[in-house]
């Protein structure tokens, strides 16, 4: 299947000026070429989009979710998190069953890309079914089961490799695996070290929550005498590549580890805005060549999975916390949300719009709402202005999955019926 | 004009219980009455709107904003305040003609009502303009003349009290006015005392930005020896009603002067944010029982006039600074961006659904997005997941300004092409 993007009334990609260029031809999962205004020769297209009031940006990627949440979101608002946790959301995900977990994150996919989203990293269980999903539904992912030693042990070790290796590189490749224990204070030293091995042996990253919260870092000072990352580097934990979500609690030497040992951070600002946990020192982290990509959580700590409104809000509270307007600018907006996605995933021919990389391409409306005027600066008109729902085409992998805000490969209606028929057994805890 | 809103999904208002009425009825420009599930007798309506994947709110009213400024939106971005103001927006401010700030405003109107506010407090120059788009577009609004002693002096002081006398009740009623020093580092505390006493003649409410910035209150210290809020105090300005945007930096005993003199104040959370200004210790406020509401700030520093997106962001912000997520919940955000607005502007037969109040409903849909699902509650869903754009319909005064997210009013497109038009001067400066 050849596609052309025809007409695009701006390029943009993290790295590159593509100022002179105006379309984009893609051949099956790849983009083929770039091409310039009148250069264009219409030849062999199976389909023809027309883009001439929109701009194309790569698809944006989020790197920390856990997408069956969504059937939490509103559960249990303005919560302390202890009671978040104790009394609702642990309770709660005791109850769901398999089809929960499947059109949980359905719904989360349907939102994901009605939100310009096109890759997401999700740490959960039951993940089988989230893999269907992902199959099903046409997105990128990278998903690994959650890991908490005294609920999974060995077992549920042995059967995080099993998915792992059961669903690498499945529905044309784009499902990506790796190992997910949940983090340094509910899996110990000897268990991270079973699973550190495993991913050297298999070649797999792993996605751990890091230093979430203040009550985590002085719980690890009291049991272990140091910190999150500094009990991790003493176990060698970080020999393999991994990415940590949260990041909020640092002191500088844990920020100092994290670079030495290139682990890619994951910066969540709603979610840790939302349950009270902090800001992490994002600006910081960036001008010491820490790689930093975007994620939003789950939807019961957010409450959506709209990552420009995410990243808006992320560039906006570093600003008033450091007291710095000129913090996490635009132009590391866009890369943070796409390159850096990609890189920390370690899918290194994804999150630019460049010849040979993964065709998987957003393109945003420009010219349908007020806050998009005057246009001065279309970026900033996205990222500062707008939201998810100017997004009107999505293509990943070479495929169109939403055109003109309709979708191509999940039906609305049925995930929003299934949904509130599956959520019923929760209203009557609400 | 007798309008029927039937089989609405739910009514929410800041103080009552609505969940046993389904039905709407405005007579002119007043809710008539609600109406229970069988008590509806069909007859005499001039417009029926079936409402069944509806919830209604009161209309949202964002308490600070300027409107014109949105053709400033987008033009600088990421500065510092300082060189923000001085070398970017002062300059192009310079430059607004009356036509500029007439179809400024009426493309902050359109953003408005399309996103579900209704009435607007605004304070800027050449407002006239401004007071001639409100009429034509059905929009509610609080107008004022901002005054800045060097550049208006007397002569802008008369102006701006012809300008309160000439509009005040205009466009059947929806106009207000009101007088608006800058504030009380732009102006003396004689020019102060000459508002004041002007304002107690005719009965006018006051808006003056206070203690916006750290910047500011030092320098209040420096050449008076007390806060913005101590010197306005000493002076009497407090005699009359007090309105005022952003209280980012107060003491303790600011706080108690606030309460004292019932002065309402104006949460700006993402203007305060992206100008890195600081955070507002509207917990506290609200817990001395001071009235808060909701604004936007001008486009230019924001980059939105979404009041649901602010809100959201005001509840997580204070959640955050005060790691505590039950800090400003969702009941409270719903009467700050509704009855504290109206309270706030004084007008007090507005913010809430209620027979004899006057008819600013807004209609949200609820069924078609997935940020909305589950729907254990959909003021959740609304004010932490959700953005303007769900607002379908919008009632102000009895008429109905936006239906099916159709412009009654408002040709879009004409706004659109006039703002381009009009802010080609300032694109070579960009």
């Amino acid at each position: 299947m050849r596609i052309l993007l025809k007409d695009i009334k701006k390029i943009y990609s993290p790295e590159a000026d593509l100022d002179q260029y105006k379309h984009i031809i893609i051949d099956g999962n790849k983009i083929e070429s770039l091409v310039k205004k009148d250069a264009l020769k219409i030849n062999n297209f199976d389909k023809v989009i027309n883009c001439k009031d929109m701009v194309a940006l790569p698809g944006l990627i989020n790197t920390h979710t856990h997408s069956s949440m969504s059937l939490l979101r509103g559960y249990a608002d303005d919560y302390d998190l202890d009671r978040w946790l104790k009394e609702k959301i642990w309770p709660a995900e005791a109850k769901l069953t398999k089809k929960d977990i499947y059109w949980g994150a359905k719904l989360s996919i349907l939102e994901m890309v009605r939100t310009g989203t096109t890759t997401f990293a999700d740490m959960y269980f039951k993940m089988d079914k989230v893999a269907e999903a992902v199959s099903e539904t046409g997105i990128r992912a990278v998903l690994s089961e959650g890991l908490i030693e005294d609920n999974d042990g060995k077992q549920g070790f042995n059967d995080a490799v099993d998915f792992c290796l059961r669903w690498q590189n499945e529905a044309k490749g784009r499902i990506k695996t790796c190992l997910g224990p949940h983090s340094a204070y509910s899996c110990s030293p000897d268990y991270l070290k079973l699973i550190r091995d495993k991913a050297l042996q298999h070649n797999l990253l792993i996605n751990i929550h890091i230093s979430e919260t203040k009550d985590e870092v002085d719980m690890m000072q009291r049991e272990h005498g140091l910190t999150t990352v500094g009990l991790l580097e003493k176990i060698d934990f970080f020999k393999t590549k991994v990415i940590a979500p949260h990041c909020v609690h640092l002191n500088d030497k844990d920020i100092d580890l994290l670079k030495k040992h290139k682990v890619g951070v994951v910066y969540n600002p709603m979610s840790n805005m939302k349950l009270g946990s902090g800001i992490a020192p994002i600006h910081k982290l960036l001008k010491k060549g820490i790689n930093v990509s975007y994620g939003t959580d789950g939807a019961a700590s957010n409450n959506n999975l709209d990552l420009i409104e995410e990243a808006r809000l992320g560039s906006y509270l570093q600003k008033v916390a450091l007291n710095n307007p000129q913090a996490l600018p635009i132009e590391d907006t866009l890369k943070m949300l796409t390159l850096n996605g990609a890189k920390n995933l370690g899918i290194y021919n994804l999150g630019e719009i460049k010849q040979g990389y993964l065709a998987d391409i957003i393109l945003v409306n420009i010219e349908n709402n007020a806050h998009n005027y005057p246009s001065y600066n279309h970026l900033s008109n996205i990222f500062y202005a707008s939201n998810g729902s100017d997004v009107d085409t999505v293509i990943i992998n070479g495929k169109v999955v939403m055109e003109n805000r309709e979708m191509n490969m999940i039906d609305e209606k049925e995930v929003y019926h299934k949904v509130e028929k599956l959520t019923e057994k929760y209203h009557e805890n609400f």
